[in-house]
């Protein structure tokens, strides 16, 4: 890599958990973001060539994977070089002067709502809004300069809009992440990678996804995490996303996934890259 | 069961998906429904014995499964009597007399703007606003009165608010179906089943998903879906919901899941109902 500005597309907008993903995943590297309202312009970018990497949350360790972004990835293409696992720390945010009995209306990402359930159980009265990000409910709700609006986001949102803290820590589980990927249009990988990310399709037969879970068990290759996604056209059957531990370049792993691939219709490597786990442990 | 009308809590509103695999399944037999806004309202309705039965959606074929809906049988502990498929046919639904483009603003569920993709990509002028379900999006653009509005929604909604088409099947895939549950507080089962839904989690050892599925394999129990759901509070760890072909009361059957449970340190067995296919094949 050289010294050269990396184009970097990042969902999300200033201030959002994605962003704090992007900022801690480059660190120290010359990264120039623009910010993507929708999953979609995020791959989009990456796959025309107009960013040189993308970042997107994929999974949530309370709501579950980002079935969206899944398939997106699969849809354009991408290949994945990285992953960034962040604490997500909700709070309910309003105007500085407003109080918890003035808010009418909350906006939110969905998952904002989803993972913040107990805390919106208990004020059943609000109209809870559902809108493009957790950054950008804050952005709204600082323009508006409405008392009665509050928003779901983070804390960096909260200092980058001006607004106040009226419910801190919100989320139902105090032990809740999101994963990020950082894809590229290319695979990308060196000696630090230590999983693997695939997709495949089996055969129709009883018993196919048995026999695929056999190859990386008898391989020594753990897996750590399995998604099943539609296949559209074909109404219930199912992509496999996989998430497995192992290095490409190491002679067991390439047997094992080499004989893997014999026995799949469909089967593609989207990346070997280093896992994070980011203070989960 | 007795003459007495039936209880059932219908996601959706009249006109809905849901409402037409609630009249599909309890065609013939006297079922009295209240429509409910939330996913959340029919599970508890069933769950505090409010209705004797609930109709939810469960996965799409073309946008997968509907991971809220899971999460909440889970823990409102609901069992699964019944399911039904439906074929889901999107139109663009506005006030008669208004054109194509007349339209500024369309509400829909996030499912239907999800499901025809490739129609709104061909508008990217529209504003796209995410509302409670299709049905209701149709209601709230005849009530509105604007010929800006529109909704996507399904024929049965256009009828009951006399909305007319703009754009007939907009979905992006021909083959679209919603696969529903009949959910009631506990297990029902008669001759006709031949489908086990059932809960497990595994310890968290290299293979223990592979050998939970050599139990299907070699029990000669073919298995229909899997769809993992993260354990809330443990980080990267899940629960997967499965589908077997298969009946409680056969002796085979009853083998291999009992042995199946003896090493899944969470089980349960959601229920054992009939199959329905819904022209899907």
């Amino acid at each position: 890599m050289s010294g050269d500005t990396l184009a970097v597309a990042c969902f999300g907008q200033p201030g959002s958990y994605s962003d704090q993903a992007m900022q801690s995943y480059f660190a120290g590297r010359a990264a120039a973001a623009s910010y993507c309202d929708h999953f979609e312009d995020v791959t989009a970018a990456v796959a025309e060539g107009r960013a040189r990497y993308g970042v997107v949350p994929i999974e949530n360790s309370s709501t579950g994977g980002i079935t969206e972004v899944y398939d997106l990835i699969r849809r354009y293409d991408c290949a994945v070089v990285g992953e960034k696992c962040i604490r997500i720390e909700h709070h309910l945010l309003g105007l500085p002067g407003a109080r918890l009995e003035d808010i009418r209306t909350v906006y939110s990402h969905p998952q904002g709502f989803a993972q913040s359930g107990d805390f919106f159980r208990a004020h059943p009265g609000w109209e809870k809004v559902p809108y493009f990000s957790t950054s950008k409910s804050a952005e709204k709700v600082a323009a508006d300069g409405r008392k009665d609006e509050a928003a779901v986001a983070g804390r960096l949102a909260a200092d980058l809009y001006g607004l106040s803290v009226l419910a801190p820590s919100i989320q139902t589980n105090r032990r809740n992440f999101t994963r990020f990927f950082i894809i590229a249009p290319s695979m990308e990988t060196d000696e630090t990678a230590d999983k693997i990310t695939l997709i495949i399709a089996v055969h129709h037969t009883p018993g196919a996804l048995y026999h695929v879970l056999g190859y990386f068990f008898y391989g020594g290759m753990n897996m750590t995490h399995l998604e099943s996604r539609p296949m559209d056209g074909h109404p219930f059957e199912y992509f496999f996303h996989i998430d497995v531990m192992g290095r490409l370049d190491d002679p067991s792993n390439a047997h094992t996934l080499s004989g893997l691939a014999s026995m799949c219709p469909y089967f593609r490597i989207l990346g070997n890259y280093a896992s994070d786990k980011g203070g989960v442990l």
